[in-house]
């Protein structure tokens, strides 16, 4: 991979909040650092030191995002957002959230050590509770900042606590979230580990997002006949899990077949089961759930129209019934921000890093700022795909690149932002 | 079906045992009589009082099981024993193993009805524990019978119970069991429901048992890797549940051929679950159990070699690993007795009941009777091949023929054994 041998950020720097929040970990599971648990107070604690060393003026905001504000020279210009999150899940890695919230530190830092004054403000922000929390919804946080957080969720309880207690906790109001949803942001830019093989594997330093895709999730239930494994002949068998195991090898086909069409496309079955799911019973019932990707929304309706197709071709075949495939959840795409996308891909030439556009299969709090804001995202290679697990790995030098490129976009957005939004 | 108008045996008196044993039951969760259960009891005193009013001579065998004993007139010329159990799984029904014990007391009654004297001692038998019971084997009684019961089953424990002492409440005695295994009998019989659709489907009375299949349970387990379901390229996967789907597909297809061969054959995937199940990540890991049943040895030999290679080919073909499938449990087929087969054939034509030879896909005591002495069964229609449901239903009737079939049978043995014993 090409490098500049000058960046104009410090790795090192970069690399001591990974390494200081990684320490922030429960020993026995690294690394987990779980929003509205114990430990989450205390990576808290360590960003808000960092960030009032940089010289940043800290607070929480009512959704109880952790913020360090670096003023512009001029007043209601608005500000430009760089960050991430640093809540982890469980067993889970270094550096998802948390790259992105220590790049967007060290650009921060960065432009204060050249003494390059911008006219807009710029903010750094570690999100709430990006991840799943102990409340079983994520990206708490940004939905807040967006305000989108449904009103309802505020209620939800985990073992006695309140999602709305666990906000006041981390220093938030949720009285406030609606009333504060931030509409002063001129851009909001996000590093990320990629959670993917794409630019390992291309060789390639920075992945520009196109578009966080949709998420569909689609469940199909199966019902067979439980029959005596051994006195039902096998032609006089309705055997749910025959049918759904069909189900999976063409949902698997179609996704195949999807994914070689434009845009990011994946489709999964993660969650399969059967009953009575007893060695001697034919199975009389299968339930299987897809989480379906899609970076065009018409690529997912088609998808799932396809689905409709198969799951009535197995039925009619096996001698099963199935329901109607139901989509359970079903968020669309948010295509990254034109403008910023442009800047990036020039940020990338000014710094020397190699880029392609590509999406991501994953959320990210990118999503809701794109409901307030101009926002996009960039993807920096990790080790082999991997996230979500203690090996999750990305080299200090690939990341520190990925912050050379948001501290030129940066620059260049201070700029062109003005122009734009005239 | 053919029906003799003028049977030997009395339908109404059959029914009265299945009825009086069916309202022994947990009146909350019909048909629940399970062995080692605070039911099981009074299924045992009212079969006991059955047996006593029918002039049998009753006693507790060291293996549990209740026999009542008619003499016979020529002293040491051995037992003809009949019957099968009168334990239900949970939530059971009113005929499997009880149908048989009914008519195997139904016998014995209409043959001192008809003053008929036989030179052999006749016996009835309600076999101890035939279904997978609270200890989770099955088979305890006729194990014992014949002498091989495993002896490290007897400490087997449930909720504090052990084996050995729920053997000991039934009123037999352990440590009598193995000095106590039958040498004595001459021939065993067992009327059963078939728990299949064949005799229904076919319009026919009578299934004339060729012999009880063996059952293999093979287990496979295939390795994948846990990847993001959103991020990781369809083309980028090691999915074990999309390669697990097309094992199962693959060894559906495998069983429909075989079955079509000769013999007795089925094969089932009964249980199937995937790690880590979650809607998000690709499944890492899936196990499945295939239960096999083939009535010729060879049939099971040359299934498993097919899923050998299946597993090879499909491992190759979808990156993932699996490992040699592994025999978990290997029970060989039991083949009926030659001897009894044709004079059940003969008992048939003889009582006008329209009958076929038929393999036996369930385990049953006569497995196990066949160890010490010539064994075999008859089955009778049950309604839609269902059975272990509150639903199973077989006629009165045609248990009544099934009855008149063994009358005609032992009858006929009687004199046979003799002949052939010499």
């Amino acid at each position: 991979m090409a490098r500049s041998t000058n960046l104009p950020v410090d790795p090192a720097r970069i690399a001591d909040v990974i390494d200081g929040l990684a320490r922030l970990t429960d020993p026995g599971r690294p690394y987990t650092r779980r929003a509205f648990t114990a430990l989450f107070p205390a990576g808290r604690d360590f960003l808000d030191d960092a960030f009032r060393a940089a010289g940043l003026e800290t607070r929480i905001d009512a959704a109880g995002n952790l913020i360090g504000r670096r003023p512009g020279r001029v007043p209601g210009r608005g500000t430009i957002m760089l960050g991430s999150h640093s809540d982890t899940v469980p067993d889970g890695g270094r550096y998802d959230g948390i790259a992105g919230v220590a790049v967007a530190l060290e650009v921060a830092r960065a432009l204060t050590d050249q003494d390059i004054e911008l006219d807009h403000d710029l903010e750094v922000v570690d999100f709430l509770a990006e991840e799943v929390s102990v409340f079983g919804v994520s990206c708490i946080g940004s939905r807040g900042m967006a305000g989108v957080l449904p009103e309802d969720w505020l209620t939800r309880d985990s073992g006695g606590l309140t999602l709305a207690q666990g906000i006041r906790d981390a220093g938030g109001d949720p009285s406030r979230i609606v009333a504060e949803a931030r509409r002063d942001i001129a851009a909001f830019l996000e590093l990320h580990i990629e959670q993917g093989p794409v630019l390992e594997t291309e060789k390639l330093d920075i992945g520009v997002v196109t578009a966080i895709a949709g998420i569909t999730r689609i469940e199909i239930i199966v019902e067979g006949r439980a029959d005596h494994a051994g006195t039902t002949p096998m032609g006089a068998r309705a055997d749910a899990l025959a049918a759904a195991a069909r189900l999976v090898t063409g949902i698997e086909a179609l996704a195949k077949s999807f994914s070689d069409g434009p845009g990011h496309f994946t489709a999964t079955v993660g969650e399969f089961s059967i009953e009575p799911n007893a060695a001697n019973v034919v199975p009389s019932r299968a339930r299987l759930l897809i989480d379906a990707r899609a970076e065009e929304r018409t690529t997912m309706d088609v998808f799932a129209a396809s689905v409709d197709q198969l799951t009535d071709q197995i039925a009619r075949e096996t001698g099963t019934v199935i329901a109607p495939p139901r989509r359970i959840s079903d968020n669309m795409p948010t295509p990254g921000d034109p403008l910023l996308l442009d800047v990036l891909d020039a940020a990338c030439e000014a710094v020397g890093a190699g880029h392609r556009r590509m999406a991501s299969g994953a959320g990210h709090d990118t999503a809701f700022m794109a409901k307030v804001t101009r926002a996009a995202m960039i993807f920096v290679p990790c080790l082999g795909g991997r996230s979500h697990a203690p090996e999750e790995f990305a080299e200090i030098d690939d990341i520190a690149l990925g912050a050379a490129v948001l501290f030129n976009a940066v620059i260049q957005l201070d700029e062109k932002l003005i122009q734009e939004n005239v």
